[in-house]
């Protein structure tokens, strides 16, 4: 409890350094033990030409809810930066919103895989619109 | 002559209506055909936690490059949009300016490969941080 | 019902004309709509220099079941390519035998993506040992 | 010369030992430091259903060959493994041979990023018909 706690909060003050997420509007929903949630509200700071989300936002949600699932699961004083992900988009980025939820897969020492799924919400519906797969690796602590 | 002007002009009106592009920073550097550049500096709308810039920043201007550079090849009235990317980071993203070079590999009539690669640069020294495969499917044109 | 068990007729007849799966050692053990899984056993000619299962073989039946996969999902006259895929190799690849079982993600008319989870399974335990994700197009029947 | 013909002459030693490689047809033709090249004839032993070399041998090949590039640079007593890999198939793989030749893009302690390019050779013609990326970790010398 304490550790999972302390694990969250770790994710969530390390969350409110990340610059460009703010600037492209994404909050921190969830954090969990292996598991984390990130969402986007569709505006004109996250739009490509078309109007729908940048496939550059959809891979920041994506590939941080995948890196900070792995990073619940690291010891303190270690932290993981993405060493490659791969992202399939499925359906075009247009919704209310945007949800993010990356999965650890497989935890390792030094290489942990993780994969986000992201949603698009309208209403009442709900479509897949994008698939992650991520490689993280762990190193000490940077100090941020 | 004309037809490559066109091109490189329909592709820097397209880019001026990236609103995340312009959140985080990025410029339209060069356009020709089969080959698109794009730059951005380092700095607080595109930064992580550690001070880096954003792996999601590293992959919107590599991504956009890459999809630029298959946008030249296609005929009026056509556009391209991502389906899939994958992205190697090879070093922290840190330096005076970042330079994604998008490449065509392969053209289709349905779906462009394309290459990008990204260079940090400081003073003199380049250093590769970023290589970038992705997929790109041709569609009617979207108005936007 | 027809449907589905022409489809999965089809998938079997497909398979048998597979060269490199035969030499390989893969078999073909489950067709279901959207859902294919192919397994192998471990052997002199699916090895690696260390004994391990070659990734290449690994792969081979990850991308098989995946395009099976989506195979399932398209009418009488249409066919799958692969055009892309990723896998995350997650552990060595040793066993008794590995399975492989290819999901549909999302089904389109041109574009399908497709994922397949690997596992090897030694006597009672199995273990989760690649993760692939795959592009597939169709196209108007190939004869063969 | 003498660390790089040790180099060579382990990775060609290496080679020797892979069943599935032998298994499929594949020879290996180039070692340079950084630079591995690997042939493929099309055969009934390395086919998919329509006749084409099967996206599984083409991954082999152009695996191996990235894999065989990072380890020319690997110190003695340290080997290297593929942790993920990404190919896009570009073209249908049909030809006299196929050429797959592995570049390492980014050399590292822990992790190395190679690339391979495949072609397909058919008389005078030689056409682009995949193209790689792989991360490999070294690890220390596995017995084989």
């Amino acid at each position: 409890m304490t550790l999972q706690t302390t694990s969250a909060e770790r994710v969530r003050t390390s969350f409110d350094k990340q610059g460009m997420l703010r600037a492209i509007g994404a909050t921190l929903t969830d954090v969990r033990p292996g598991s984390v949630t990130i969402e986007l509200r569709p505006g004109p700071s996250n739009r490509q030409q078309h109007g729908y989300v940048h496939a550059g936002a959809v891979s920041a949600i994506a590939d941080t809810a995948a890196g900070y699932a792995a990073q619940t699961l690291m010891p303190e004083g270690r932290t993981v930066l993405t060493t490659e992900f791969k992202i399939n988009l499925l359906a075009p980025a247009v919704g209310d919103r945007l949800v993010a939820t990356g999965e650890v897969i497989k935890a390792g020492r030094t290489l942990t895989v993780a994969q986000s799924k992201v949603y698009a919400l309208s209403g009442e519906n709900q479509r897949l619109i994008a698939l992650l797969s991520a490689t993280l690796i762990a190193v000490d602590h940077v100090e941020d």
